[in-house]
């Protein structure tokens, strides 16, 4: 049984603790929180310890009524994994995982050089056996090396492009804009996102641009990738249906937008309408010559949900890769590729 | 003098009417319109005299109290060169056109079958010269010919690559979406801008992919072009600054997005806010091997408003093609190379 925290209890730490609670093999001691706001009480309602980092947030959670089930030292000396989702203070609480001798996955939002390894699952999970601190890549990062891992392991990518038009905000940050303004962000190029990328498939030759554009629900790439084989439609098409979480959907079948994405992960009775999956639109797959053109949609809240769980399990376990990503694929609802 | 006669009075109409006004070689006979609406008052108010298509608009414009000049019918007989500004009714109306003897603009909404000829003024216009019937392309393709034109023209363009994040409506559309979502338009690929761009630059090698996003002012193009020529970034920004209508903006300079830039026309004065430049933002361009990267602004109300009026030049008139870019763009306040 691996013991689990969860220091920060935002976006992804919300997500990745239920995830961790799902898991057979993990238990979740519990998740740090620095507002005693809605998402404390319902945390508490789902019975999940909630831990502070302060004295401060201590007495803030003892004016509001919210209880609180120890500090971080606390928490940190139950767990034998810490995941940190803070709004990127991962370099300043390194230290004290260091001092408590936790071993720590960190996020996308942290510098690839604070753990020396950034990590998708299916990327490169073996070579982050034993190691004491991984960073999951964001949520882009992710969904570029889900889709453009299986395109390059298929077909062999000599030059890849991406533009990815980026959520403006998520769903509950409404102090935030554009409301009508397209964003070039960065003005500069490329983006970071490219090297990103590299910093998990480290030979990938790649140049993306980003904009920012109104909307909450996903990000949506364009990608552009020339490769060396030659395929059909039907062969790229076929190398990501083999690959785990990606997710090919139909623009006939009613996926107009990213709206429909969302809209189905609300009839699938997902948590929080959350997507995993890389998204492809199946038919937006076209082969131009030497170039693979494809749309990829990304659910920025939810995608890294898999690999936090995969990246516990590098760290703590004996479990290896395929055994890892299947087993949280299934209690996550995700279809794993036989 | 060019006696000038407008068929549509919508977005394009209204602005090709106040430029032709604007011309010392052409004189603004009249303009059509369907509905007796806040337009029409305006053009009344304006001095333009206003004609409608058939009875029913005839009657309608008399229950409104919004006086007319005549019917279709009376406007061609007074024209030399008509401009069909209607939403893509160009082919239902050509007949007509022809019965009178006259010769006609079409917008890129028609067919470029239509014509026969697509027009961008500074890669075409002398191509232009006696047709009877030019269709200038639609804004976005336009954009692309001025920007893509220059860099071709300096460094050859051997596979040009734009995703276009098209504004989902037009400021006063107000019944059009979406308004949280990215829209995939077409999913399948590549888009018609292409084979749009060919129609005027044939020998260009171009894909391109097209996503609608929640805004109303401009679309924002992202552009990767491999070229011939190992050009510099300076390079790439001098071939720029030398052609016409294109216009540079810097991010560091306040222009972080779409927005500014119609803050910018507003600033200066233009009519309607209208940027007729294809925008490039300057300190997007860059250059990695041989890959030409850009961010290209394009408003898509009023790009095509200096094409429209050399078109008319191009049909009826001897000046060529330096001398009536050169007026028109003195006539619209575009700053022009010299």
């Amino acid at each position: 049984m691996i013991n689990v925290g969860i220091n920060g209890y935002g976006t992804i730490g919300r997500r990745v603790a239920d995830a961790v609670a799902a898991q057979k093999d993990m238990k979740l001691v519990g998740a740090t929180k620095v507002k005693p706001d809605y998402r404390a009480r319902v945390a508490v309602q789902k019975g999940i310890p909630l831990y502070v980092p302060n004295q401060e947030v201590a007495a803030a959670f003892d004016r509001a009524g919210v209880p609180y089930a120890g500090d971080l030292s606390k928490l940190l000396s139950e767990v034998d994994v810490v995941v940190d989702a803070t709004p990127e203070l991962g370099a300043e609480y390194k230290p004290v995982f260091e001092k408590h001798g936790k071993k720590a996955i960190f996020q996308g939002g942290e510098e690839h050089e604070l753990t020396g390894f950034s990590f998708v699952a299916q990327v490169n999970y073996t070579a982050a056996k034993g190691r004491k601190y991984v960073r999951v890549v964001s949520c882009n990062t992710t969904g570029l090396c889900r889709v453009l891992g299986a395109v390059d392991s298929g077909f062999g990518i000599t030059k890849a492009r991406a533009v990815l038009a980026r959520r403006a905000a998520d769903p509950d940050e409404v102090s935030k804009g554009p409301i009508d303004a397209i964003v070039p962000d960065p003005v500069s190029l490329p983006s970071h996102h490219g090297p990103d990328v590299q910093s998990v498939m480290k030979s990938l030759k790649i140049t993306t641009m980003a904009i920012k554009v109104p909307v909450t629900h996903m990000h949506l790439h364009s990608l552009i990738a020339t490769v060396r084989g030659r395929p059909t439609e039907e062969e790229v098409i076929g190398a990501l249906e083999s690959a785990p979480r990606v997710m090919l959907v139909d623009g006939k079948a009613g996926f107009k937008s990213t709206a429909q994405v969302i809209d189905w992960a609300r009839e699938v009775g997902r948590p929080r309408n959350d997507v995993f999956e890389a998204v492809v639109w199946r038919d937006s797959v076209t082969v131009v010559d030497d170039e693979v053109y494809m749309f990829l949609g990304v659910h920025q809240e939810a995608i890294v949900t898999p690999e936090n769980i995969d990246a516990i399990r590098a760290v703590a376990s004996e479990v290896p890769a395929e055994e890892s990503m299947r087993t949280t694929d299934a209690t996550l609802g995700i279809r794993h590729p036989t």
